[in-house]
């Protein structure tokens, strides 16, 4: 049985890259701004037992190191029994936890904790009210905290407070005019809430801090590296405490580009995100419940309504909204790799963003189109000569609040043939991609008129990518950018084995080039750009003749072809999606223009999933490439999605089984620590964690 | 003996809160922004070696971890043997240091390489031109790397890199319109160049830079976190490139109260801090030589000298000026500890900031006089009974960037009788002796009228203090701060035992005492105010009194009196500084009005300084209370010069070996990490590390 219960996950404030990071045990979790990984901060919610022996608390601290020894010289005594006695956490089984998607819940014993994050249209921020914005933008999330003390027959405490990992400012209480009373970090991060019973304490250990309270002498110290908000409830009551939990980071914070945050326009400072998050605690913390049945629909499985809500939260905690010279600059990270709009997570987490802030998908196009494309040249593998190559776009934006120079990412390098290389081919589809779901679900017709130009240079450039004699395409990739410097293009899927890795003549990205083209053509065509719809609809023709053409006696496609490369991979079928998305559903009939493909496709999931030394792990999981046991799970949400809502797979017990392995894969004790992870290598989460990518989940919300 | 070469210096700008922190070997010094300890970075200062098969480096740097093996799930190689043979460290006896106070050379073969920082006054904020100002407060240092190839037959490689710290930003390369060229991480750190034939490269690992550049291959990888300036000097050349290695922190930086810094006036980012430094390299570097003069004197022992710029190096590097609403605000930040402007440090780095930058003096009094003080009651040891108390001043004015509240410090507790409890009584004389000799030193009368009723309200506090009773009262501290809600107040010894720890009746605070009525009888009479100076004199000639007539059979005054402590104590010598420092020379003499006082301490220190059993270790040095194995160096060095320039001992034998020893507990290998440390436990630093307070060690320029 996997593990509901002891598992990180992100409750984070929108287009702040900040979290505060709970649910893993120990001193593992706390305020994430900018860190890109769990904190590793003592974390006390905690009340006093009932007798008032002792505190009891939720188990998300570790041992306290005592910052006085390095003042009095004291050896560090091995152990402090008697302070060990003052704080225990409660037992693993007297622990419940309730994880929604606006809101997670513990409850032991007496006391309730409960964290509230908004999930919500970001407005764009050129056309919404700023009002609107400001509570949207808001750099805090929400908590409560219930003590029941109805049956007790003396006032009991509670705490809810933390020792922060700023290595540069130190902890503080403070107190605002407007009444707010707060512990924090520097500048940067805070507990705060309107509460005038509310007390604010701070010293060295929370078990000094108790020590001083037993013996009536002020827990004030300010070179105490631990702080905690105190609250009493009176014998016979039971109280909630409403807290606003807040991140702040001033000033300029971006170099290679000069950009502030978003939300730095509407709060001066941490003080003034307290103040409103707690004047504003009632519709705010409405917000977060509200999105708790966002996923309500019968028609999901429990295994997968605890990975989208888990999906959705990574996503979030990742998402930053920066102000560029006074335009928007939108930014999803790229979870433990800091890297900025990926755009190959882009186009995946496309389908979030459609449904919920369908602008930030214009803005990244914008971004990449205006700063962060290039033009190349192309040659064959293995040969010098130069052919006219074309326009892409980079593989991210840049890294950590490094925007990376004009026309280069911080990923690709040349001379490569794995890892880092170039990912020219990937991107331009991806750029095509996004394009067209974007104009087709908005509407957004005057965006791609202005996007035209792009457009076309797009469809050139992947022609010329296919063959430079137009006779010799075949739709698919033949050539590699002449930024590879003799090295050779990647796909995404950069770390695993060349099934999925190379993108030349790769399956998984022809597949995507089909889409690509399916898409180019319903555009061009609805422009009166006949003769490039007809350029473009040939190639889509030509690709998906020459996918279909390579199924082996087996029933499936080969991963890479004509290259001697015998394994099976899921995403084969990953393009679909796209059709389906920007409004080219024709596309996938399976009597339609392009029948062959999809019955091919169809008979190589039905192969890859069912076979021995297939797709599948012994688990159940899904195993994106026989040949690699590293998969993806973004990459199988969508791939599920396309394989149920567009080759008709039925989910039953093998589907089922899948999903319980995957639930398994993420709660499992040594994966649980980094919230929602995407690599997972035979169940071990080994790259990509703490990720936004796995709200492709979404698209299951449409089945 | 002891280690010369391998220690760490700080490295600092002036009031920026930095360190480039260099020389103990391993990946251990670096950028320190407000870290204040070694940020322990990879720092690379090589050359390519003749043939050009690898490198040879200064051992400033350790394995280097490959991030890229979080991307490609690769198992970690347990080693590089290839990688390792391109990068070697120089031989210990291969590299050579000249360690001075403005510039620290290292030459090992054909490399060179210089820091430079620079060591002067800082012009008062209210009265300096402005560009004095950010030349003084630049937060940079310059550097040189000079290559010696000419008897080379091949053009050869030099880098200068880093791999910062920061957990929030990341490494990049930049280049400024006025042509710097730089490598940096976020906007915080950087080094830069003017030199057009220098190129900055950026890789995963110094290693993988140095591979891709001999495949031919750009080393240009944004997502590493290693960058490094790179240089060629042709066959036959010796070339010297100049740097600067650059500090940036804007915007708002504390709590509690709001402040940035003082040089963001100057310098909107730190690419203009770059330029700066780099078009000023000339006049800048001549101010950074010609502090290596300050201290050439014939005088000074070697040791003597090392000391000497070890200490003011470290003050440097935790020098921090503000801007509070227009306001300067001069910081000294208290090493590892990072409180803000200790006061029981401040009256020990008086004489270095009389000498350099007596307004820091008056502004610090100031703030201590306006937002750090507060009113108490005093009560007798065991009793209940409040009498009144009056003025005093916090021991800090906050932590690590974060202000205290108006009238506490971040340090001090209540309820305790050592460590962390209050030092009332001792930041009263603090305020007294520290205007007292800022007053006659700068002759700023006008200031010492502004303050007199706050030097008439310390003399009364100090009475009541003494005695409630008049009649009853011995010139010494009888009586603990109501703010120790029955605990009992400290010194600044506050890690060392009852000899030194305890403040009341302790002989060390009485002979500060002492020094303030001397130093207030002077100004009150000064001014007219005839009363309050012959009490202010009664009270001297009481504590005078007291202590001479405390001398016991051994021929020293046991470090507490009255309660039955046998301690002997070099620091009963250490108010004598103050009436030589304030223009009462008079108080000292041994015919004067105090000789029998006088001539008590003489004969006390020569007691302690030969019997067994007494202060000095078996090495030869200092050990400033007999019961006690922490011994102080800066309180070693103030002591030491009291005891020469004012009590007359010769310096000899015993002298030159306390030096010695002195010299070999900083450079200790387990030490000289560090930098230069007040706290040595029997040879050992365990308090009191990267430590600002040696610059005591300026008073021997005056012998």
């Amino acid at each position: 049985m996997s593990n509901r219960i002891f598992f990180h996950a992100h409750h984070a404030p929108i287009g702040a890259y900040a979290s505060f990071t709970l649910g893993y045990p120990g001193a593992s979790g706390g305020f994430d701004l900018e860190l890109a990984q769990p904190p590793k901060e003592q974390v006390y919610v905690m009340m006093e037992q009932e007798d008032g022996g002792y505190y009891q608390a939720l188990p998300f601290y570790g041992d306290s190191f005592d910052e006085g020894q390095w003042f009095t010289l004291a050896e560090p005594s091995p152990g402090h029994p008697e302070e060990d006695l003052l704080v225990r956490p409660f037992r693993q089984d007297e622990i419940k936890r309730d994880y929604r998607l606006g809101t997670d819940t513990w409850q032991a014993g007496a006391l309730t904790f409960r964290l509230l994050s908004q999930v919500r249209p970001v407005p764009d921020p050129e056309t919404a009210r700023e009002e609107e914005l400001q509570e949207a933008l808001v750099p805090a999330i929400l908590a409560e905290l219930t003590l029941d003390n109805r049956n007790g027959s003396r006032p009991r405490k509670a705490m809810l407070g933390y020792q922060g990992s700023d290595p540069y400012s130190h902890m503080r209480r403070f107190r605002t005019e407007a009444g707010v009373t707060g512990v924090g970090q520097g500048r940067h991060t805070a507990i705060a809430t309107l509460d005038p019973d509310v007390q604010a304490v701070q010293h060295r250990t929370i078990e000094r801090m108790i020590q001083r309270m037993a013996s009536g002498l002020p827990a004030d110290n300010g070179l105490g590296k631990t702080a905690a908000l105190l609250m009493e409830v009176p014998a016979g009551e039971c109280r909630t405490y409403r807290f606003a939990l807040c991140f702040y980071r001033g000033g300029e914070v971006t170099s290679g580009e000069t950009m502030s945050y978003w939300y730095t326009r509407y709060f001066p400072d941490i003080e003034r995100v307290a103040e409103y998050a707690l004047e504003q605690y009632e519709p705010i913390s409405r917000i977060c419940r509200e999105a708790d049945g966002m996923l309500a629909g019968p028609k999901l499985s429990e295994n997968q309504r605890f990975m989208m809500i888990h999906s959705i939260r990574s996503y979030y905690g990742n998402t930053q909204l920066l102000d560029w010279k006074g335009r928007p600059f939108w930014v999803v990270n790229e979870g433990q790799y800091k890297m900025m709009n990926t755009f190959d997570l882009t186009v995946d987490q496309l389908f979030y963003e459609m449904r919920l802030n369908p602008w930030t998908v214009r803005n990244e196009l914008d971004f990449f189109a205006e700063r962060f494309s290039y033009t190349d040249e192309v040659r064959f593998p293995g040969e010098e000569r130069l052919y006219p190559g074309g326009l892409s776009f980079t593989h991210d934006m840049g890294v950590a609040n490094a925007l990376s120079r004009p026309g280069y990412s911080s990923y690709e390098q040349s001379g490569l043939t794995g890892c880092f290389s170039y990912m020219t081919h990937e991107q331009l589809t991806n750029w095509v991609l996004c394009a067209a779901v974007y104009a087709h679900q908005t509407g957004d017709r005057e965006w791609l008129q202005h996007r035209l130009p792009i457009l076309e240079m797009c469809l050139s450039s992947m022609l010329n990518r296919d063959h430079p004699d137009p006779e010799q395409r075949n739709g698919i990739m033949g050539l590699d950018s002449s930024r590879c410097l003799g090295g050779a293009e990647i796909t995404t899927y950069d770390s695993l084995d060349v099934s999925l890795g190379q993108a030349r003549n790769n399956i998984y990205l022809a597949g995507k080039c089909w889409a690509a083209y399916v898409a180019l053509e319903r555009i061009l065509r609805s422009f009166g750009r006949t003769e490039a719809a007809e350029t473009a609809a040939a190639s889509a023709r030509r690709c998906a003749d020459t996918l279909a053409g390579q199924v082996k006696d087996g029933g499936y496609i080969p991963a890479v072809l004509y290259e001697d490369n015998d394994s099976r991979i899921i995403p084969a079928i990953e393009g679909l999606v796209f059709p389906y998305a920007c409004g080219c559903d024709g596309a996938l009939g399976r009597e339609g223009p392009y029948a062959s493909y999809i019955r091919a496709l169809e008979r190589h999931l039905h192969t890859v999933l069912s076979v021995e030394g297939g797709c599948l792990f012994e688990d159940g999981g899904w195993k994106l490439s026989s040949t690699s046991s590293n998969s993806w799970l973004s990459k199988i949400y969508l791939c599920q999605f396309v394989a149920r809502r567009i080759l008709g797979l039925p989910w039953e017990e093998a589907g089922r089984r899948a999903d319980s392995a995957h639930v398994a894969w993420l709660t499992d004790p040594r994966n649980a620590i980094w919230c929602w992870s995407d690599q997972i290598l035979s169940g071990l989460a080994k790259g990509s964690k703490y990720y936004p990518r796995g709200v492709t989940s979404i698209l299951w919300l449409e089945e």
